[in-house]
This record gives C-alpha cells, sequence and structure tokens, in this order.
C-alpha cells in the first residue's frame, strides 16, 4: 500500500477543522498542464466606474432578440408531501394510505415568472436580467444562481463537511458534463495498443451501476472494478468487497484504483440508500487506500421513509425497527433535509468527495444543469477545464432557474418588476415572485411526496402478483375432490429506499423450460435467453410495456453473465400519473402469462421475432453498456 | 510529404461528386476507441405506438415546474440593413451615408412568443414543446431545431459543398464547445515531461489568433505554428507561408501539423474576410498536405461591402475597382447570402472542412448554442463525444431559438397556438408566429447593417485622428512670420472588411520617447512598454477607455515581442449605441495626447501606477493568451 497523502502541517492543530488534503498527485498530465485563465487580470479593468469598453468582442445587449424570458411555473405547493418521519404517522397501513392518495397536483397553483431585459442592481448577486444572462459571462456559473446554489449547498444540504471553509460549488451543463470533467481532471488516457498495462486506470463501482459512467470511461481506456454489493451498498469486507479489492490489488492488472463512482441514495438501478454507518466505512477505506469518491446523486431528495415499514406491511412481516429521527450536529433548517442520509461529504476530513448534483430531476432533463461541489482547490481546477470547454451553462436556463428559485420579492418596488411592469402592457403579470429556499426545500418535499406514492404503489402491486399458483390435477379420494396448489415465487424484490427504479429479481431458475435444450441452436436457454425473451414477450400487444433488462447496469462480462440476466429494472417515474398502475399490473400479467409457456418453441419464436428487425441482436442485448442520460 | 489518403474506388466517375475522404487516420486513440451509443437500437421500442415505458429512467413531464416558456422578441424588422452592392447606390459618399443614418432600431418592434407543454404533433421535426424540449434528448440536437439548422446550413448557407450527399450538422454548446471537441477528436495529449518531443501535435493559425483556442490547445501539448498572414490574411507561398512551413518542416520540432485553426470572415483580432482565390489556394495545399481545415466563423454575416469603398474615400484615395456582385454556381435563394463570400466548405471537395457556427453574435453569447458542420463520418464522430459529455444543449435555448426561428404559422389552428390559448387567460398572446427562413436571413441583414454602420462611424473618427500635426516654433523673415508644421503618423490601420473589430497598427517607433533609455530599469522604452503605457493610459479619467493589446492575439512568442506590441483590437460591438463615437474620439484624444509626453518618467508613472494593484504585473500584460470566449 502506497503512503496515503500527507496533511498540511498543523491542519489538526486543537479546535481547528482539519485543511482538506493536496490531491494534485491525482490530476491528469492535463490538468498539471492547464494554467489558470490569465484574463482574470484584465476583468479589472472592466470595474473601472464609467470604463469605454472597446477591449470585449461582446455583442451589445440591444440587439439580442430577446427582450424578456418568461414562462408560466409551478408553485411548490402544487404536489403534496409525504412524512418524513413513518412514525410521525398514526397509521399503521402507512403504504396503503400513501398509495391510495389523490395524486395529481393542481395545474393551476402558477405563477408567471419573468426576466427582463436590464434592471438597475449593482449587485451581481441579486441582478437577474438578460443584459447580464445573455451576455459572456463566468464559466463557474451565473452569479446568481451560483450563490444561490452555494448557499443551498453549503448552509443547507451539506451543513455538516468537516474540513476547514467547506467545499465549493460550481456549476456543470448537467451530471454527465460533470462526470465527463472529472474524467478529464483524472485520468490519463490508456491505450491498450500501446500502453503497459500496469499503466491503466481503474474506476470502483459497484456490480450494478449506471451505465452511460462506463461509456464515458472506456474510450479513455479505464477499466471499471466492480465491488460487490449487497442489500444495503456496496460492501467494504469479505470477498470481492471493497477492502478485498484494494488490499489484495493485482498491479499487472493496471494501476490499483483511485477513483470510485457510486450513486448513494436511490441507487440506480439498486434503489438502494446508503446508510451514514456504511459510508463511514467505506470512507475509511477509501481514505486509506487513497481513493477519490464521485458521489453521484440526481435522486437524493427521494428518499422513501414509508418504504421499509410498507414493505413489511404489504408481505405481513413484523414491523421494522422504529428509528429514531436523524439529529445532525447542525441543522439543515428543514426538516425535510434534516430528515434524509446525509451525503458523504458530511465525512469528508480529507475533502477526496466529490458530489454531483443536477436539476435533471429536481426540474427537468433538458435543462442540462447541474453542479459539482468538491473542496475548492478541486472545484479551481475544473473551473480551468470549463473555461475551455462549455464555458457557463447556457444563460437561457440559468436565468430562467435564478427567476424561478431566487425570484423579486413582492414589495412593489423591487427593480426587476418596475422594469418588467414598464415592458408588458399586461401589467398583472408583472406580479411574481420567486419560490425561495422556502418554496423549493417545499417544491422537492412535494416532489418526493409524489414518487413516494408511484413507488407504494408500483411495489403494491408487484408484491400481490409475485407469485404464481398452480392447482395441480383433481382427484378422487374418500375425502372427497382435492387438488395440489404449488406456489412459485416469480420474482422478489426490495421497496426501493429512494430514487425512481424498483430493481426486480426474476427467478427465471424456476420457470418450467429452464435450461431446456432449444431447437434452434444447440444450447439450453440460459438466463441471457430468458431475460431477452420475458422483456420481448412483455412489448407483446397484450402486456405493452418496456422494462430494461439487468444486463444494461452490469458493470463487467462477469456480472453480465453470472447474475445480470436476473434482473429488470422498473422505473416508475417515466409514465404518467394514471398509467403507472395500469402498467405495472401489464407487467405482472406479462410474467404470470410467461411462467405458463411449456414449449420451448415458442420462447424460441419471441427471442427470433422482436417487434421488428433489429440491425444486430448481438447489439442489441448482448452488452448494453449504456441508457441515455437515465 | 506522406501520401495523401486516397479516394474510395470509383469515388470520381463521370458525372458524380466526389465522396468525401476517410480522414479515420486523423482520429486520436480516444475517437478510435469511442463506439456508438449502444441504446440507439434499444430506442426502437419506444417507438413502438402504446408501449408503457417502465424502462427510461424520465421524470414524468407533469413534474417539471415549467409550464410554458415564453419571451418577448423582437421582429426582424427591428434593424435597418445595409446595401448588398456598395455599387448599387448612386451616393458615392456611401460610408458618410452610411454613418449618418440613424442607428437605434425601434424596440416596439416585437413579439411575443411561447412554448406551451404539449401539443398534439406527431412529426418530431414539428414539435416544439416543453414535454419534448425539457426531457432527455437526442445528442445530436433538439429535432425540430437541428432539422431548421441542417436545412439552413445545407441549402441556404453552403449550397454549393462540392462532395456527394454534403455536409451534416451537429449542434453544440457554443463554438468554444465545438474546438473543444474538435480537440478531443483529432488530438492525443502530448507531455513535454514525458513523450517524444517528434511526437508532439501541431495547430496552424494566422500569426495573430484568436487566444481562447491557443488556451484550449495548449493543456494538450498541441504547439501553435504561426503562419504569416498579410492584408488578405493566411498566406500561400513564400517565406513564412503555409507552403514554407509544411514543405520544410523540422520533424525534429513535432509532427508536422494537420490540423488549422482559422477565422476567415471577419477574422478576429485582424477583420480580414478571405477571400475565395486565396481560399482555393489555402485549400490547395491543405489537400497536398493533408491538413483539416477548422473554420471558426462567428461573424460569417458581418461581411462589410461599403468597407473597401469607405476607407478609399475618407482617405480621398482612388475609388476601388467595382467588382461584379458574386455569382454563386448554386443560389442560396438569398441575395443577402449569395453576397458573402462563401465557406471552405465552398471548396471542400475531399471533406476536410470542419465549420464552427455559433449562436454568440446573431442571438447572443449567453445562448451557448451552436453548430459544427463537416461531413457525416466526422459528424458521427463529434456526435459520440456529445453522447458522454454535454449531451444536448440545454432545452431551455433550443426550445425557444427554435420557437423563434421557426414558431407557429398564422393559421388559426395551429396546435401550439390552441394549447398556448388553452392554458393562457390572456388570449392575445397567444397571437405570435415565428420568424421562419425569411425573417431569419432579414434578422442577420439588419444586423449587418447596425455592425456596419458603427464600423463606418469609429473608422471614420480615427482617419480623421490618424496624424498628429505639430507646429514648430514661429519665426521672422523678410517674407513674415513662419513654423514649420510637421505631420506624424499614430497609426494605421484597414477599414474591417468583416467581423466586429478595428485592427490598429500603433506607430510607437514614431513617439519622441522611443527606445529611450528609462531610468526605473536598465532598458529602454520599447514597444511592449509603449503598449502597456498607452493601454493604461487610455483608462484614465481623461480617456477612459479600454482596448485590447494586440499581444493578446500574438499565435506565439516571436509574433509577440516582434509586433505584436504594436498592435491594438478596438471593438465597436460592445458599447451601446451612443457610445461607440464618444469612446472612439477619446480613444484618439488619449492617443494624440500619449504622442505628446516628452518625460520618459511620466510613462514609468503610468505604468508603474495602474488604476489598481495588479497581483503580478507580469500576468497582466506579458502574456495574454486568451479573451473570454470573444
Amino acid at each position: 500500500m502506497d503512503a496515503p497523502p500527507s496533511r498540511p502541517h498543523g491542519s489538526f492543530r486543537a479546535g481547528k477543522k482539519p485543511q482538506p488534503l493536496d490531491l494534485s498527485h491525482h490530476y491528469s498530465e492535463m490538468t498539471k498542464h492547464r494554467v489558470p485563465s490569465k484574463m482574470k487580470e484584465y476583468y479589472k479593468f472592466f470595474q473601472i466606474p464609467g470604463i469605454g469598453n472597446l477591449a470585449g468582442g461582446l455583442p451589445n445587449v440591444s440587439f439580442f432578440p430577446f427582450d424578456t424570458l418568461e414562462a408560466q411555473a409551478a408553485k411548490p405547493e402544487r404536489w403534496t408531501p409525504t412524512p418524513n418521519h413513518p412514525g410521525d404517522s398514526d397509521d399503521s397501513a402507512i403504504s396503503k394510505k400513501l398509495a391510495s392518495t389523490t395524486l395529481s397536483g393542481d395545474p393551476t397553483v402558477a405563477t408567471h415568472i419573468g426576466v427582463p431585459k436590464a434592471i438597475k442592481e449593482t449587485d451581481p448577486l441579486k441582478k437577474v436580467d438578460l443584459e447580464s444572462a445573455l451576455q459572456y459571462g463566468l464559466a463557474q456559473g451565473y452569479p446568481p444562481l451560483l450563490s444561490w446554489i452555494r448557499q443551498f449547498t453549503r448552509e443547507h444540504l451539506h451543513p455538516n463537511v468537516p474540513y476547514e471553509g467547506g467545499p465549493e460549488v460550481i456549476l456543470t451543463c448537467g451530471s454527465t458534463d460533470g462526470m465527463s470533467k472529472t474524467l478529464e481532471l483524472f485520468v490519463d488516457t490508456w491505450v491498450p495498443e500501446k500502453d503497459d498495462p500496469r499503466d491503466r486506470p481503474g474506476l470502483l463501482c459497484e456490480n450494478f451501476v449506471y451505465g452511460n459512467v462506463l461509456t464515458q470511461a472506456a474510450p479513455r481506456g479505464v477499466q471499471t472494478i466492480a465491488v460487490e454489493a449487497d442489500e444495503g451498498g456496496m460492501v467494504v469486507s469479505g470477498k470481492g468487497g471493497l477492502e478485498d479489492v484494494l488490499a489484495n490489488w493485482d498491479y499487472a492488472r493496471g494501476k490499483r484504483p483511485s477513483l470510485m463512482y457510486t450513486v448513494t441514495m436511490g441507487h440506480n438501478p439498486t434503489g438502494i440508500v446508503l446508510s451514514l454507518e456504511r459510508r463511514k466505512e467505506i470512507y475509511a477505506v477509501c481514505s486509506r487506500y487513497d481513493v477519490i469518491i464521485i458521489e453521484d446523486d440526481p435522486y437524493w431528495y427521494l428518499q422513501f421513509p414509508s418504504a421499509e415499514t410498507g414493505e413489511a406491511q404489504s408481505r405481513s412481516l413484523p414491523a421494522p425497527e422504529r428509528k429514531p429521527a436523524p439529529k445532525p450536529a447542525k441543522s439543515s433548517g428543514y426538516d425535510f433535509l434534516d430528515s434524509m442520509v446525509p451525503s458523504f461529504l458530511s465525512v469528508d476530513v480529507d475533502g477526496r468527495v466529490i458530489r454531483l448534483d443536477t436539476f435533471s430531476k429536481t426540474v427537468a432533463p433538458g435543462c442540462r444543469l447541474g453542479w459539482i461541489t468538491a473542496q475548492p482547490e478541486l472545484v479551481q481546477r475544473y473551473l480551468r477545464i470549463a473555461e475551455t470547454s462549455t464555458q457557463q451553462p447556457s444563460g437561457f436556463v440559468q436565468s430562467m432557474v435564478a427567476e424561478l428559485v431566487m425570484g423579486p420579492d413582492s414589495s412593489a418596488d423591487s427593480e426587476a418588476k418596475k422594469a418588467f411592469a414598464a415592458l408588458r402592457s399586461n401589467k398583472d403579470r408583472a406580479n411574481f415572485t420567486g419560490w425561495k429556499m422556502d418554496g423549493w426545500v417545499r417544491w422537492l418535499e412535494g416532489l418526493r411526496g409524489q414518487y413516494e406514492r408511484r413507488m407504494n404503489r408500483m411495489c403494491q402491486i408487484l408484491d400481490e402478483n409475485s407469485f404464481q399458483l398452480k392447482t395441480g390435477a383433481f382427484a378422487n379420494s374418500s375425502d372427497g375432490d382435492w387438488g395440489v396448489v404449488t406456489k412459485t415465487q416469480l420474482f422478489d424484490f426490495a421497496w426501493p429506499r429512494g430514487g425512481m427504479f424498483v430493481w426486480i429479481r426474476m427467478h427465471f431458475e424456476k420457470h418450467p423450460l429452464w435450461h431446456a435444450q432449444r431447437t434452434d441452436a444447440p444450447v439450453v436457454l440460459d438466463g441471457t435467453a430468458m431475460s431477452t425473451a420475458l422483456m420481448l414477450f412483455l412489448t407483446r400487444k397484450q402486456y405493452l410495456v418496456l422494462v430494461s433488462p439487468g444486463m444494461m447496469f452490469s458493470a463487467d462480462d462477469k456480472v453480465r453473465s453470472e447474475i445480470g440476466w436476473a434482473y429488470y429494472r422498473l422505473c416508475f417515474a417515466a409514465e404518467t400519473e394514471e398509467r403507472v398502475d395500469s402498467c405495472t399490473e401489464r407487467f405482472a400479467a406479462g410474467v404470470q402469462r410467461f411462467w405458463r409457456i411449456k414449449d420451448v418453441k415458442v420462447i424460441e419464436d419471441i427471442i427470433n421475432n422482436p417487434p421488428f428487425v433489429a440491425e444486430s441482436d448481438e447489439v442489441m442485448f448482448g452488452n448494453l453498456g449504456t441508457f441515455a442520460g437515465c
């Protein structure tokens, strides 16, 4: 084991928080050769009051064709929250109660918001107008939105980061962009045809993983190192666990991995929420082996306190132990946020955690807007990358999201409102205010409520259909007619503790045709064939439902061939409210029907006649490594 | 010289256009190891009519807080165009006429546009709504906008691309992103401490260059190869010209460069528009030496037909030869577009031209939206990069720009208008139409008019102040009092033929203190000191104007120290309409005053007392390699 990076002298003095570690030994060659923008010195000249700007190649704002940007936007109260602590409710059948609640929000709970062309506001952190938002800007982000996100991140989302000064933030064009920049920051491209195998970089992840990340890493020559995971997330001890992988690293395979990628709150695809205890264990090992943790949490606010109770009730199991509500050292200021399992950042003594956040699941994927939270030195390095690639995220989304969450105050003399009212003939439209921090948190609570109820309903329907009852032939006996009823479990799953997905283990090994000899090829009906067949069967007209095969999320070929075929990922987010139930019922009906197929030729026909001719079946089902941004 | 890539068999058959060349030998290792998204096969399932989607991890559109996106937007007629051919006007004093025209557009020439949440439209190329724009999308771009840009690019902007099938397009997050992806596509990072100097990649460019590109290329180890340029652009023959650089390449310096970066229409910083003749010469050499041409043209529509005439008139020089209006083989359909010097794409027989376009100068920099035009195979490779980094540009800007330029028809039954009217209580706001292609071209014509008039006025003021008249001591003679008047030219410049910049050559060598011994250091007042001093002097209260020193745009240290100090770039775009004149006058006054300084200590005081204390003067003025996105 290499020596871990040393702490700056005196950083552990009594009563002082530690300084984050210097992690520059992890930088890629390109990162090492990046210099800060030399223009920063020059920017100062623009601050000279009244300076005539013949220097910058900026088009004048009068030439922008947009005089305002406006929107009809939801108020935070559109959606109904769920309780933060299931114990708060006296209703023992909590999941049933949740599942039966009327779900649809009221579309009239809305307000009109707008960004005017120019307001008289000298504080750049308060100036939300098109003159600033649609001009060239700062690569770290639009100052008002950046400062708002910084406040949310530092004070409310992660109020307990242990290192001195706390983390910084930089905006991204969404978390795919954030991950891309992270790879550029740390990874030197490794070329199999030219480079020494011992130099190959590695990325630690769970055995099931969001495949897009592997697609990002692969062309850089990064190898995926799959770590065992159980129902609580990545396993630390024991064979195949994190400690084992790192301690017994075979250097002939490549460099011992120094990056870990993980989704910790509503894991994609497994739905796991990593507990604080498990986090501490994983962090300790990462600290010992000098591994940087990339925490990608698009679903962090979708933690479902009813899942454990609901699962037990639905399955008539003993009620789980009631856990006390968590008490963070420093409150976020919101009971909703305090009730969440905290980020790896909350235990990040070293400053080795990089967290990726996105507006994709809280506002909309089309925002292409997110942010990175990390120790300040790393954020400076991200900034240099952003300056020469994406620059700032689009001012259209930055200003509209800023207006949505920050908006002008309702006080009638706000500069923005005056500017807006002056322009618009329709004065009442100028009567808008932003969500503010309270409204933003309330919006997230409402969304969590919507998703939690969807999850409850889908899981109940699945629980009701997870067994197949088969009645054997009747026989006469002196006791009267009797029959044998067999009960086969077709699938099982844990109610997801967070996120958007139910991760179902299909019991293909209990299918009557499991490992039957195929007639169209000299092989048996194995897991991969079964997984493909059922997936295709479900798209047929009677069932008409599409699921994601677990093979898509398998971290490597071993995982894919050994257990990947056994899983499907079911998403309860994409469909319309009213269709979630019916889709789940059709899924259940399709699975039940599939288990009644007794002729191997029927299965073969399903496999050989997909709903359309694929250009390559092998590509289609063999190695699905990615799932477009979701 | 290496053998140029060979053409596919039969591609030159009679009557057939050639196929674009296979340029895959230029790909970076990362590009070679990128595979197409495997999800494309899977996408087909989503097309099954009525399919229930439990597969994709997409949030449902009902959870997006934006119910509409709207804007007050200019109509194309807001600005007044200038003539496409100066010969069209009988007024010989064309520049004076242009310069005196009232400039400000009418802000009431506006319309209200809007994107509704969801419209019933089955054609994805016509469906502009939030349900599609704010969802996960295609990395090549939002289908309606992509198809509109594709049409504009292929049919109107570049109707004469010589290879079979013509070019394809892919959207970017602006041209900095486009260039970043281009470097990723072609360049293997070269590390000075580790790699063989002979493997170093190179980038050809003019001796003065948009510095941001060098900042992008440098951390990849790319060396800049400065090619001589004259008043017509990059020089082909003779010492230091393109042919010389490539033919006499010293392989000890690195690989013979296979990439060229150039701004060809309103060059930044020199304002040159590269003629079709020069393009053909440069292209022939690039084809011979297998160089890929990256044409970055944010100012392409700002070509100023009045510049040559105006310059001659302003300086009382003979009128330039009247050139016949260009007649492209195939018309763009618009006289305005036909009047433009065409892109390198118009001579791109090989398919070796990559063109970067942006909405930054036609709509707004904050869009972070642009596109790449290139042969289809290259566009496919860009797509793979986009899929794993930026994904699509923000749906906010994509849908708003789509609505602006495509908008619904005025027919009352348009789906978008119905959806919009149903939502909005204020029905008259639903009465909007888009610009359409005609309106878009009209908008560009109007903008060209605005910029051309600004250019004319700035250049006239500069011409009026380029000489310093000094009257010597009076003396008595029998003929009466007489004096000696000396006339010193302080600067010269060509009226820019395009773009946003005047590129001024300062005659520091004619300053009374040129190469005077400094008192604060054992050196003389050289060009760098003079350039810095005047630049700082101009920011003082009397003049209060900021210019960009030519050192910022010098392609390498040699250019910077030999001639970079002699130039300033003046931008006539950034300031408000009414301030362009006064800023230019203050610039002229400051220059005049600067030339009257006779005490070296005054210059030293200017240099040593900038308007604020810079953290490092060396960083500030020594090597300014970049100018934030502009």
